[in-house]
């Protein structure tokens, strides 16, 4: 079965079975990164252009390692040093890039809708690589594959989502993908963080106790201080206070639980330092996991050719 | 004929057989870029550093973009997180720079005649990427490359050049260019923006109307509203209002007409959104046309090689 | 005998073997950068991230064309566009790019001994580019090799190190490195810049033509104003007059000396302009020789082949 989407623009509404190819193209690329030479020639001759409007280090990291992994050109472009601050729009500034015949353009922007919104718009594959509080479709893709090297199958899981909920695109690109795939979600947090329009997505609950318990996989989210202003909660003491993730919380969840974080971590706000560090975190797979399923998205999107000869 | 050049500083003064040659050589490249593989190993090697000191999205990228699809090396450094800041000349840096041995140093800077100053003073062929309010030879070349394949030949072509002509170094190149090669230009914008000397390049008018009658080429050139400070108009309605680009203005040129914008456009102020986005506007082939010959220039100042076996 | 050390964060206690090992290396690599192409394919599919917390433009520039002149794949990362200002730590950050499993990381930051501490804790070479006011190894290096190349050897010569020395990381690695090699040294500056504890790497002078009479090196030191305040020294002018190099003071000095500076220079502050560009200066082949060393360091951390095969 081919995938037969042209863009990555977010995982609602992906099918089961784009979800699975996705998962498994990544898995087959994972080991490329163990070698001792990490390159394969499968995108030679691709032109891929990161434009990054809010400031990354890991996500632009992961897909400048992806592709260069496999041989593609990477352009990597910020907001700050750009025709943005021309005046210019967005609009222009990715047609502009399109006529230089790129093979994808991975956009991280400020904006929900963005990604869509160049989609229709430009003659290119788009990545959507982060869109305000809509979705972060690679991050979803790469806690989903972390989840189902860990556990075997995401069917029948019970995933506990503890945090920031309502500002989160991680939350929402793996709500969607880990529904589709049968798993079962619990949304934690302070009701600040979860309108009632969120029961569509699981149980919803402020009881830290009750939304790890028996849970098969924790995914702490970060708060995101910058966008916090005190109205949410009182204070970040008080925040760990009731909903940071500590040793003695995580063991109300199954023994094997796993505990994700899709970094960058806030320590002893969001998660106890024990915790993340601990045995039950999965937080560097997940990073490790980020290159592979980038790397599967550009093959798939940006054209890659199956050609194992020598680059 | 070879091109006998080392540098690449400006169109002033540039023969008509060296214009002619490069764009014959940016012709050639052109279909590199819509290749499925997009890549020749012509600069394989070769270290192109590109030192921007104003920031820049699409020249930065289109060199970039270029230097890649030809197998170089491509170093991309900026004034902001440089040496500049420790209080070190240009020269200094420049030098520097060049004791690296890169095969060429692609340079923008708000000072007019930096790229001359460096060419003069450092072993190493200098590309011209903007210069203050002096040149911008690349753009005057994909310009003009555009220009050609539209209209087949340059001679005898009226190209209207709309705007701010005095600070535009996109102007001054696009004029020294098009006037060897035998067209005949058309200056238009405030009075504010047109000198008396500038005379001796063309027809010199205020009168919108006027200026663009029967033009073969209308160029539009971008406000720089970061530059003007209220003290050449009153304000960009107003400026919209006498030279704004609309349709009905469009249609006192020829029936062929082709709109040009360097980018990036100020829509609602130098030009109409339904113009720019329309059927007389070239503005994507300009962009497509600045990677072509970008890699012309790369090619035949860093001393590419004519080698075609696999990289 | 072969380089045993899996990290590069100092120079200090490196012993003569490892130090003459390393500069054989990058005698050995010097010539590639001669080539007409720059290119050998030793550390292809080698992933070498840069991560600088601080801004630098050369050394840098230095490690990324010393990096893909060999191959590797560079990526590169500022402490502004980055999880940094997310409240990340150093430690979570560097633990994140090892899980992309690089196979060096590139650290430069404004702390010392931050190279240390993640070589403690981070599965993955770590080069030293800069710890605060502690070592610059690859500068120390390179500055050692630029002496070996114009004396022949180290031992017994006369090295006078004239500024800052208090706050300059160069200077420290430059001491460890010609100690060990054999050289005599001298430090020269401002009692302010000269705590006594320096008395135990040679001699400390305040007077400067002490201190350069009959030296075989002058090594002057940027004078870091954005760290002075005005607390060290009353101006800039009265340091010159005290401190700078000029013609006269040089001639004090072996008539073979040479002058060095490790950029970026203040010209009239800690050298006089007609000194930076005599005869005796050696500053840019400093920097010529930063990439040779760069080469060696990356060849022999991050696991490069002899393979000496078409990339």
């Amino acid at each position: 079965m081919p995938f037969a989407q042209r863009h990555l623009l977010g995982l609602e509404g992906m099918s089961r079975d784009d979800l699975t190819f996705l998962l498994d193209q990544a898995t087959e690329f994972k080991e490329i990164s163990e070698r001792e030479i990490k390159k394969v020639p499968t995108l030679r001759g691709k032109t891929v252009v990161s434009f990054f409007y809010e400031a990354s280090t890991r996500t632009r990291a992961s897909f400048e390692i992806a592709a260069k992994r496999m041989s593609a050109d990477f352009i990597s472009l910020s907001g700050g040093a750009s025709s943005v601050t021309k005046g210019e729009t967005l609009l222009d500034t990715a047609r502009n890039l399109a006529a230089m015949r790129p093979d994808a353009i991975i956009l991280r922007h400020a904006a929900s809708g963005a990604a869509h919104f160049l989609a229709a718009r430009v003659d290119c594959p788009i990545i959507n690589a982060g869109d305000g509080a809509h979705e972060h479709p690679t991050q979803g893709l790469l806690d989903t594959l972390t989840i189902r090297e860990r556990k075997g199958s995401i069917e029948g899981l019970t995933v506990a989502i503890v945090g920031d909920i309502l500002h989160s695109r991680v939350a929402r690109s793996n709500i969607f993908a880990l529904r589709t795939l049968g798993a079962k979600i619990r949304l934690v947090g302070p009701p600040t963080f979860l309108p009632p329009e969120m029961a569509a997505w699981g149980e919803v609950t402020s009881n830290l106790h009750e939304g790890v318990a028996d849970a098969d996989v924790i995914m702490m989210l970060r708060i995101q201080q910058e966008r916090m202003q005190g109205a949410f909660f009182p204070s970040l003491r008080e925040y760990f206070n009731v909903f940071g993730m500590t040793a003695a919380r995580v063991s109300r969840a199954k023994p094997d639980v796993i505990i994700m974080h899709p970094g960058p971590m806030n320590r002893g706000v969001e998660i106890a330092s024990d915790v993340a560090d601990g045995p039950y975190s999965v937080i560097l797979e997940q990073v490790a996991n980020g290159v592979a399923v980038r790397m599967a998205v550009l093959y798939l999107l940006a054209g890659g050719v199956e050609d194992e000869s020598a680059s």
